[in-house]
This record gives C-alpha cells, structure tokens and sequence, in this order.
C-alpha cells in the first residue's frame, strides 16, 4: 500500500466516522464550529446563519462568532431523525457548508424545554407536568469558582428546579464583586475627574469568554434538573458599568447575540428584567421593542416575561410573555387574591419576588422561614406559582444566596421541597375550587384535593368540601374519600383512618353523610391531602 | 292692521322670540325636531346628521327617527357661546337645516359628564370631584309606574350617585314581569308547538315610546344626581324575547340608534353588558365589536365599561373601556387587594357586583349589612369603588331592589352614604399608602389619611403612620396632627382630644414623639380620620 493510498483510507474511514458519530439527543444541542480568518469586526461585519430540516419542518438559527476565528452554529432538533444543514453567510468560507446530524431519542432526565400548557401550567416538551419551584442568586456565576461550585452543590441538595440569574454583573448594596469576565471588551481604562477608574467599553465587540462562562453555568444547572431563568436587564448598575444604559442598538445587538448564543439551551428561560421600572433609561415601549427583539429571535420560543418591581404589572397579555412574573406580597396574601391574576391574565402567574427568608434590614428580606413556607403555600393553593430567595446575613462576608449564592442557611427550602413532592403527585395542576368563595379548597382534578389552613389553628375539620370543582365534574354525593393531615412545618403526612362519604349538597357544599370530622393538630399551617377512593 | 299684516308681525315676534329663547345650558340638552313625512322604514331607510360647531370645534352627531313624522337632532354643548347647527339627510325635507343656539353657563348642580382623572380617579367636566357610590335595580324602569315613582323617591333619599340598570327587560328567577313597552315594534304575535305564545319582533323598527320612557328615567336621574350606569346587553332573557341573541346586525343597529338618542344625557354611562360570558350567543370579538361601535358613536365618549361573571376579567386594559367593572368578591376581601387591580389595569376600578346585603337563599344575595358595608369601606381604602346592592324578599311579592327597585329593607346604604360624606370631605381621591404592605392606611394628600380597621378590634391604637405615602411627600418628622375615631356602623366621628407629632422614621414608620395613643371604641368596623395641623 503506498502512502497516498493509505492516506485517502484513513480519510474515508475519519469521514464515515464523522458522520456515524454525529448523534444528538432531542432537545440537546448540535453544534457545528467553523474556522475563518476574521477580518474587519466578525461580530458586526459578519453575517452566519443556518437551515436545519428534517424534510418536514425548516429552522432558521442564526451562528455567531465565538472568537480566535471560530464561527458556530447550534441548534436543539425538537424531533428525533435525521436532520441536514446548510449555512448561508457574507464570507466564502462560512457560506454554503453542508451536512447531516441524527436526533436520538432523549436520554432519561432530558424531557425538553418546559412550554405553557393548560392555559395556567407548564409541561416540558415530552409531556410530563413541570411546576416551578424557583430560588434566586442573581449574581451566583460572578462570584469566585468557589462560590460558584457551592452554589452548584446547595442547589443539587435542594428541591428547586428553576433559578433566577443574572446575565450582567450587579453592583447593589448587598452585591459589589466584579466578576473576573465582562460581557463587552475593555477598549480602555479611563480615570474620571477625581481619579476613580472606569472602563470604557467596546459595545461593537462581545467578550466570547464570558458567554461560554455563563452557557457552562447553564449546563450545570441542565444537569441538576434546573431551570435557568435568565435575566437580561436589570438596572442595579448604577453607573459603575452602564450595561442598564446602553443605546438600544447595542441592547438588540446584544439580545441577538445572546439568543444565538443561547436559544438552543433546552433549559433557558428569558426574564426581560428584574424590576424593568427602575431602569431608568428605558420606557415601556424600549421594553415592548425589547420584547419582540427576544421572540423574533428564539427559533424555539422559550418561556419569556418580565418582571417589575412590588406591585408595578406589565401589560403580560402582550403575546411576546409566555407567562406572568411578578414582584408583588398581595397576591400571595390569600390564594384567591392568587388566583385573581389567572382570571386577568389568562396565563401561568409566577410570583418571582414576594420577599424572602432572611435577617436582613429591608423588610423584603426579613420574612421568617415560616412566613415564606406560608406565602409559597397559599400561591400554590391559589394555581400560582411562587419563587424562594433566602437573605442571611450574620457577618459582612455572608454571600447571601438570594445575591451570590453559596449555601442556605435558611429553614423554608426544605419545606418548599416538601409541597413540590405533593404538588407533582397530584394528577393535574392545583387551581382553586370554587374561585373567589372558598379560599382553603384547591383541587387537582376529580376527587384530588389540597385543603390548606395557612395560620388557622383548628382542633378538627367537619368533612365538607365545595360542590364546585374548578373545571372538573361537579362533586356528588356517593363518593368516598380518604383524608391524610399533613403538618406543612414538621413535614409529615398522617392517614387519618377513617372513610367518608359525601351526602348531597347542602347550601354549595358536601359534608360526609354521619357528619365525620378529622382530629387535626392544634397548629397553623396544616393541611389536608383529599382523595377519591374508587 | 289687516289680517295679513298681523300674521307676519306675529311670525317675526314668534321667530325672534324662538331666536332668543334658544338657550341650553352647558353640558344640557339642545333638541330640535323636524318633521318629514317617512316612506319606507325611516329607522333604516333615513340618514340623518348634523355638524355643530361653536367656530372652534365641530361635533358630528347622529339624528334619529321618534315617530310620528317627526325626526330629532340632540346635542350636549360642551362650552358656553353661540352654537350653529347644520343637517344633512338623504330626504329633501331634512337637509340642509340651519340654526343657532346660544349655551349660557350651568346651573348649580350641573358639573357636566363624569370623566377619568388622575388615571385612577373620576371628575365631572367642571372639574369637581366625582366618587362613585352606586346602587343596582336592574329592571326598574319595566317594572309599574308606581314602583319606579317609589324607586326614584328612594334614591333621592339615599346617598347613591349612580345606578346600574338595563335597557332591556330581565327574565331572571326572581324578575318575570313583562314591561308595557318594548325596544322593538311588534311583527306577530305567534304560539310555539306547546300552545305559548310567542312575540316575533320586527328588528328592523324600533318602538321610540320604549326609548322615551327611558329617557325620561334617565332624566329623572339626573335630577337627583345620579349616574345612570346603562346595561347595554344581558343574559337574563332565556328565550322569552331574544333581545340577548339577536343577529350583530341588529346589535349594532340598536347601538347606533340608543347612542343617537342618548349620548346627549350628561348622566349617561355605557356598560356594555352584565355577565358578559353568560351571553352564550356573542363571543369575545363580538364584544369587541360592540365595544367599539359605542365609542365610533359616541361623540362625547361618556363612560365605558363591560361587566362579567364572578371573576370573569374583561381585557380592560383595550382603549374602548374607559374604567373596570368588575364582579369579583375577591378584590374587596382586603385592601391590597383592591389595589393590585389599579396597578395591572392603570384605569379606576368599580367592583360593580360583589355580592349583595340581603337574605336570598343563593350566596351572593345574603350578606348581613355589616359585611356589606366592610367589603365597600375595603375597596375604597384600596383606592376602588364598590357598588351596593340590596336583595331582601320576605314575601314573594317583594320587589328586592336590586331586581325590581321600590324600597330598601337593608342597613347598609345609610352606612355609604356616610362613607361617601367622608371620602367627598378629602381634598384627593384615596390610595393606599404603602401598597403591598399597610393594609390599613390610605391617604388623600399630604397629611390626609384615612385608617380602617375592618373586623380587628382594638382597644387602642399607637399613633403610627407609614413613611411612604403613595404618590405624595414621604411623612417626616416633626409633623403634627389631629385624629378623629369614626365608628363606621353608628356614624359616629369622635374628635381624639391629643395633638400627635411625629418623631423621625423608625423602621419605615413614624410614630408620636411620645409615643401616643388613641383610646378606641372595643368594636370592629372602626376607622381613624388623621389630618394633620398646619
């Protein structure tokens, strides 16, 4: 065998390869690098995108470029099969590239992206119910590795599934850290009048580094089953950076970057803003234009809103929000004041902020872990969603995980682990049963009920539940139902022993036909598993 | 003097009698009626308009056909001075008309429309504030003369300045009386397969006796003050007549023809349904049609709203709705709650229907007058309005207000007549001080508030007032002021005989510099008027 000979077999067994070995899970990632000698400014001058099909259906992904002349495209194939590419751009070596990837069914743990269903709920994309059960570190992938790692590791001990977070760094009170990476590159150091530093930015070119930084992150969090709900303004710069002040050419630059960059992360939500009103430099119709920039340029349509601060609603009926996400204490007061922004808005609610757990000075983080365990109860009840923060701060050096992650030092995650175990063994999301008239009566369907007492302390409970039952068959008399009392607090779930049995309606309500009652511990916040025995 | 010579001196007194005696008040009513012989059906055949202009500003309003021959023009000037009519018709005798009218200054008691102001709040045009303390009697104007003559004496006695009511009859478990008139001309009369007889309606002509009868109720409205919140459509019908499945044809027809006739009522309000998804025969566009068709016709844009079902939520936020009317028990269980509406809708808020005082067998007619008067106290403290609403039968014959009008059994109103007192004596509309956080105090302007304490009894209160005082002056140090306790059931104010001064914010509160306090009656349903001494 001569040399040439040899070699054109090595080729051919390398290409075969390639191409056996080119298998994507569905909803995981296809990436295809390209190298071309950059010339000019490759982030604006540029332009790479790519169409993916399977012969029935046709994405459009737009690539970018991720430094040292490499050029990328990504791309989450939605369905298993075979899948062909092919790149358009301005430059001979990126234009045209051609080739195939299979999509192999999901691996277990990988349900896909998570989507609106059922007008109020979630699902991932394979079907199975997702229910949020959010904490915050707004600027956990900032802070040192070591931080970052604790985080990670407080974070797989916990029962959340989705996370708040930052995209730019935060100067804020309580957050001061500059992160080793920026966004943009420095053009230059400057001094201002009286000789403190500050960087000028090239706001033309992106620091690739950092966005593989952040997607690392992110991929961490995909591994521990987490949401990464990202957010992409938030105006706790205070002039220190000026990523909250950008021209709204740069913002739409940067979003489109980001979202080529991101988009085909399966766990990604967007967060337009934390607290969008105190950014002062943008009005509502920056945000609306903001808004659209996001939807237009996510092939995948992810989860995407936008959050105010207390008590300041967005108009989320607009369709570029997926969903409701609010800073606000009054909703999650009573769960029918919960369930008021179901009627309003026709959309899943998230309360992302109702204040935290915590010792500090502000009263939105200084809720006792009762307090907080509470609020995210009466929400849930009211088919609401409410998200976690913890801020505990014993010495100056504490990180506070609701700003730089690190470890819980609170008492309520474990609680709120606890209610997402009995919240995703009911068959169907919890709305109320009978809206704005029983405020303690959630069902998940026929013969599904969580009964909760918030700070009632009650001695027993005379069986009685609502006639009516959300959008489910109105309840009748004849069936029989078994009662387990659950101590939201110690976290345990007692059977009672006996069996009732509803008689007919009497005034809107159902009681057992000999009148049983349940004996319950003289404590609040207990609660009441209902179910059907058929 | 011959005969003829007299007639024309007569003709020209007459003439420039009428000349000068065409005088309208502003914001009253200028009519002028022209007589044509009508062929064909003049309500569909006939055009009919007419532009007035004062020189600076033209309106263009439709005229309508009464009857008779005889076709009408109506106006509502708007400003004081010379007015000039001009009509254009497609019938000869009806086009081309010209005249004046001069439109002197408004009578005490006239303040013009209710308008919105300050985006949360109502004001006649004059600029006076309006408060809306409204009351229901859907069907009164059907009912026997007799009963709307006690109806009218009722209201005149009582402290309410708006009353929701319908235009059409109401075929309801509790309201079956036929009305002598009809919207609409009589076609035949007909009997259905089981012998009942049937009213086929000619839809293609109104009944203008049926109209001049509600305009005249609407009149004698307006001389007691109050605002006729008019209920477009409804579906208390079940077939009897059809008014509330009628071909949208129709519906726009019917619009166009009530808007030509009564947009010149200063005390007109559009609402354009009451439980609206009741309506099983309009969807979500048509409504959305309709809606429009009222503000296209409406050359005043009088007051526009759509009402629901228990927590059904109309997109109010859609520009033809000027304010939110809402049935929901929920927003008036606190405070807070009333308010978070004003923050997702940003127009003032009107909880038209939240249950009822009364002793009804169904639940949302049954409330004692003390829970009335509390949900209505817990609105307005939110910086919303509640309407009343009064459904006693002890005989089958009662005529329940809420139904029928006639007189009030009930405790309640007398209380909100009170509460209306106290609100019209602040100088501002009211909100709550510290959203999402006091539930108790609400303020008027610097130095005004007003706590409640709803069903808390309290022996005793510490002189403490939020910093935070909604869109007015944070509180400081050093103010002082004056507090009168108000028993809100027995309508008793108690001046406090202390002078309290604030010392400086304490955990985002202040209180008396020697920490004072107000000896309170040991009774739910009290109140504090606080206002500080200048």
């Amino acid at each position: 065998m001569n040399y040439r000979l040899f070699s054109l077999l090595v080729l051919g067994l390398l290409f075969s390869k390639s191409l056996i070995a080119q298998e994507v899970e569905q909803w995981g990632r296809f990436e295809k690098t390209f190298t071309a000698k950059a010339t000019g400014n490759p982030f604006t001058e540029v332009t790479l995108t790519a169409e993916l099909s399977n012969g029935y259906t046709t994405y459009s992904v737009a690539g970018f470029y991720d430094g040292k002349d490499t050029f990328k495209i990504r791309f989450m194939p939605p369905k298993t099969g075979k899948w062909r590419y092919k790149t358009s751009s301005n430059v001979a070596g990126l234009t045209n590239k051609k080739g195939e990837f299979t999509c192999v069914a999901a691996a277990r743990g990988n349900s896909g992206p998570v989507r609106v269903s059922d007008m109020y709920a979630f699902k991932y994309a394979d079907g199975t119910n997702y229910y949020p059960f959010g904490t915050t570190a707004y600027a956990w992938t900032h802070m040192g590795e070591e931080t970052q790692e604790i985080t990670l590791n407080t974070l797989k001990n916990s029962g959340f599934n989705k996370l708040r977070m930052c995209v730019f760094p935060k100067n804020y009170e309580l957050v001061k850290e500059a992160p080793d990476l920026f966004p943009f590159e420095i053009k230059e150091q400057k001094k201002d009048a009286d000789g403190k530093p500050y960087t000028v930015w090239n706001f033309d070119k992106f620091n690739p580094a950092f966005f593989q930084h952040l997607e690392k992150r992110i991929d961490d969090l995909n591994k521990l089953g987490i949401e990464a709900d990202l957010i992409l303004f938030h105006p706790y710069d205070k002039g220190r950076w000026g990523f909250d002040a950008m021209p709204n050419e740069v913002n739409i630059r940067y979003l489109k970057y980001l979202l080529a960059r991101l988009s085909s992360y399966k766990n990604v939500w967007w967060s337009l803003a934390n607290e969008w009103d105190y950014v002062k430099s943008k009005t509502v119709s920056d945000w609306d234009l903001l808004a659209k920039t996001v939807a237009q340029n996510d092939p995948y349509k992810h989860l995407c809103s936008i959050h105010g601060a207390t008590a300041t609603y967005y108009d989320y009926r607009k369709p570029e929000f997926t969903h409701v996400s609010i800073q606000d204490e009054t909703p999650v007061q009573s769960p029918n004041a919960a369930a008021m922004l179901r009627h309003i808005y026709h959309k899943p609610v998230i309360a992302d902020e109702v204040g935290y757990e915590g010792n500090l000075k502000s009263r939105w983080g200084r809720y006792s872990p009762e307090e907080m365990t509470y609020l995210v109860w009466n929400g849930v009840l009211g088919g609401t969603y409410v998200t976690h923060g913890e801020c505990y701060m014993a010495a100056p050096t504490d990180t506070i995980f609701w700003a730089k992650g690190g470890m819980f030092k609170g008492t309520s995650w474990k609680r709120i682990a606890f209610l997402r175990q009995i919240v995703e063994a009911f068959p169907n999301p919890l709305s109320l049963s009978d809206v704005s008239r029983d405020n303690v009566t959630a069902t998940a369907g026929d013969g599904q009920y969580l009964v909760y007492f918030g700070k009632q302390t009650n001695d027993s409970w005379l069986f009685n539940l609502p006639a009516k039952n959300s959008s489910f068959q109105k309840l009748t008399a004849g069936q029989r139902f078994k009662v387990e009392v659950i101590d939201t607090w110690d976290m345990t779930i007692q059977p009672d022993p006996q069996i009732f049995e509803t008689a007919s309606e009497n005034d809107y309500r159902l009681y057992d036909k000999t009148l049983k009652k349940v004996r319950l511990p003289l404590k609040p916040y207990v609660a009441l598993r209902i179910t059907e025995i058929k």
